[in-house]
């Protein structure tokens, strides 16, 4: 037990020997091979969890959709652009301790992407695009009957009734920890710097105050390195 | 005469007193406040017009969408988003002498943008987005009545039958030149640094060999100039 113990300190965190998987960025979802649907996450906040749990010690793997801020270094970084990819390098990269979901996946594709840029045709209107649900990342992890990892933090991107809408999709997912945002534009916490989280578990909501995101990241990795020893 | 010609000489550039317009990049139509439409216009080919246009004295408007490249030195950026706002932004830089539209300026947007997050509902199906046809900044311009720029240049981004359907483009919006290239995902055109090009006016298809961009940049601007000259 002792040995055990100054052997994690040696390698250095109360993380060392934990594997941990984050998930950041935005997904793309094709339309046609020039077109996308996306979403305005610019994957910060992901990026400074991972940098945070690799700062306690955490073995990392990384797996972002196409960010604007480039992945941070010390971690094993895999690239996906659609939801399905992503979830894919997730199933390859398990088995993990903790699982963080920081990705603004996205929640539908196209039903058929187009093999050929869809051109505006003389005398027809637009096309309306048909979409179909996206596989649930958070939910299928939070799901498994084996190999779940021992803490699934989730992400909830809200506008409006925050604290309710992250508390319902917690149980409707499964997952241990929803760390719910206000990503309404007025907040300028989408694309911005800095974020103002509540953090939900089964116990209830926790309001955190406005911060940086690196901030907010290395209060959850503390959080986490707590919650698991 | 000669008095002008040492003149243009002395400030840099057969383009000089010329004002051009320069688009690029793409637009992004908003979906919702986290969600929008997208297209892998990466700004490389705009960006290099730009330069080189006012590389041969031309003052340039740069009006360029979200873009990852960085806008070129020594031009004047304006920065939009949506297809409406770049077309505004063309509006209020008018007059010119010279319209280039390198932007892949989204065809359609929502009818309706969502004020708050689009959310799954439980036993309903995704949503389907129904669009409606953006303003055609390239067609608007080259059919202007007064104050059309004297050469107006398109870009036709194409999958199949290029040069057929980019000279029915040209036709189409009216403008003098259209620069057809194929964005076919194979070509690696789309998003890389070489782009393989025909140029197509009043007199036919004159197709240009691959070439890096900023070369491409180059040869168009040099052609450009001796039209006005």
């Amino acid at each position: 037990e002792i040995y055990a113990q100054i052997e994690a300190l040696l390698v250095d965190g109360p993380l060392a020997g934990r594997h941990a998987i984050v998930t950041s960025g935005p997904t793309h979802e094709p339309i046609d091979p020039v077109r996308y649907i996306a979403n305005r996450s610019s994957g910060q906040q992901g990026n400074a969890i991972a940098t945070a749990l690799a700062g306690l010690g955490a073995r990392v793997t990384f797996i972002t959709g196409p960010a604007i801020t480039p992945p941070p270094l010390g971690v094993t970084v895999v690239k996906v652009e659609t939801a399905q990819e992503m979830l894919n390098a997730v199933t390859s990269a398990l088995p993990a301790d903790i699982g963080v979901f920081a990705a603004a996946v996205a929640d539908w594709r196209m039903s058929e992407a187009a093999t050929g840029k869809i051109k505006k045709a003389k005398g027809e209107g637009p096309p309306s695009l048909t979409l179909t649900e996206n596989p649930d990342i958070l939910a299928t992890v939070s799901q498994m009957s084996e190999g779940r990892p021992e803490l699934v933090v989730g992400f909830a991107a809200e506008t409006d009734n925050i604290v309710e809408n992250a508390t319902r999709k917690r149980e409707r997912k499964g997952c241990d920890w929803i760390v719910a945002n206000d990503v309404s534009e007025g907040t300028g916490i989408m694309g911005g710097s800095e974020n103002a989280v509540t953090v939900i578990d089964a116990n209830g909501a926790e309001s955190w105050p406005r911060a940086t995101k690196d901030d907010v990241a290395r209060r959850l990795a503390q959080r986490i390195a707590e919650a698991l020893t």
